[in-house]
């Protein structure tokens, strides 16, 4: 029988997703640990996509093949008192037949958070970056614009990549602020059909410079190139959350996480 | 020349606000040693307040004497260049004559927050308490209005107060509910012109459990009587949060921080 399971993580002190090398703590392995654990039997565990070292994810989704006895409602409890506090299980189901949690996805949408005050603050930078200047959100939203549709991606994403092409849609790359006590927070919310290594951190990056000034144009330019050099740096993995992954209504109905 | 100095420090690594025996990780004795580094002498460093092991602080107020070349308002970059990520200044000025953080403390802020879901969520568990009840936002506010004003609050603190008096007035307090994406974060915001050991917490554990069905006429009975065993136990440190401290427009003009 295969489960699906909504977990969310505070990345902070993860190596990312993916199990790697002994010695590195990672979701994907402490999630195999923990169902070695409960099912006496070694379990692998699959998840929607990767996520870097230090990302967050609000609601990741993963699946895994077992045969046991427990209701599969109540496999959330049991993950839940074994792992650490930093990992958790949201919600736990049988999947669907046919059910695969990374190629079965339609649609994830990522959150980029940043902020801008004059001081770094302690109780923000857990899961936000800081902004050396401040941005004007109007020219954050010329540059959303110009990345929502369907574009090859290649200039943003990483050397690494393995993905078969840079082709990518974005349905949408939304920019909130909002500012009290003395500092601004910005979110970029970006939804699209899959993701290039770094994409997201490197969009926000690209976002936020054009939102400092940086040329909108040089946007096009970039898709049509393809060059990494013509767009702004990544930014940092600790502002970066993926806040959830869609099935569409027909594979697995959507779930309030 | 005093000093006076607004910081923000996540308190989760902290064991409080107050220097205390060797080995113990404090925000006086962190702030103390980079004052030592920075003036090259020992500088005592008072803070407006305690703050429990734990708990956090967005606003703390403390200020220091010293005889330094150091322009006041390039104070906060000389700290925040030596102090680490959980502890940052967030504005440095001279002190007004007669300066005292502590005594000169006209009002504080406490924000306490705690969520409810089905299950735990490593994003929220930094900054907020868990329910294991939804609480009633009607009931928890019937129970605010009845703390609100000036009442002894002895009932509402735990032994180790060294007070002289336990009556404090509590110019507001606020309760404030958000649900998104599966659960729901309540926020009890209290002014007051002073706290007492452990109160606030204590305050919260109240109006949680007025929310989840107890009386909220069991808040003058505890007034009346003074005794701890008639209200509910003490609330984590993880969700208390020391907002502001404000010492009025004639002492120390409020700044946005």
């Amino acid at each position: 029988m295969r489960y699906v399971m909504v977990v969310q993580y505070d990345g902070t002190h993860f190596s990312g997703f993916q199990r790697q090398g002994k010695g590195e703590r990672t979701v994907q392995g402490v999630l195999e640990e923990t169902a070695l654990k409960i099912f006496g039997e070694p379990v692998r565990v699959t998840g929607s996509g990767r996520t870097d070292a230090g990302v967050h994810a609000a609601g990741q989704v993963c699946h895994f093949d077992v045969r046991t006895e427990i209701p599969a409602e109540k496999l959330r409890e049991c993950f839940n008192r074994l792992l650490p506090p930093d990992l958790k299980a949201l919600s736990s189901a049988e999947a669907p037949e046919g059910f695969d949690c990374s190629r079965s996805a339609k649609r994830k949408t990522y959150c980029y958070r940043a902020y801008f005050s004059e001081a770094p603050r302690p109780l923000l930078g857990r899961y936000a970056a800081r902004l050396q200047k401040r941005p004007d959100p109007a020219a954050m939203k010329e540059a959303a614009s110009r990345l929502e549709g369907e574009h090859d991606f290649a200039a943003f994403s990483s050397a690494g990549s393995s993905a078969k092409t840079t082709i990518r849609r974005l349905y949408a790359v939304e920019i909130s602020d909002e500012t009290k006590n003395g500092y601004t927070m910005y979110e970029i919310r970006v939804t699209g059909n899959g993701f290039l290594y770094n994409m997201v951190r490197i969009l926000a990056g690209e976002i936020f410079a054009v939102g400092c000034g940086k040329s909108a144009d040089g946007i096009p330019k970039a898709f049509e190139s393809g060059s990494r050099t013509l767009v702004a740096k990544t930014m940092p993995a600790c502002g970066l959350t993926l806040e959830s992954v869609d099935y569409g209504p027909d594979v697995f109905p959507a779930k309030e996480v």
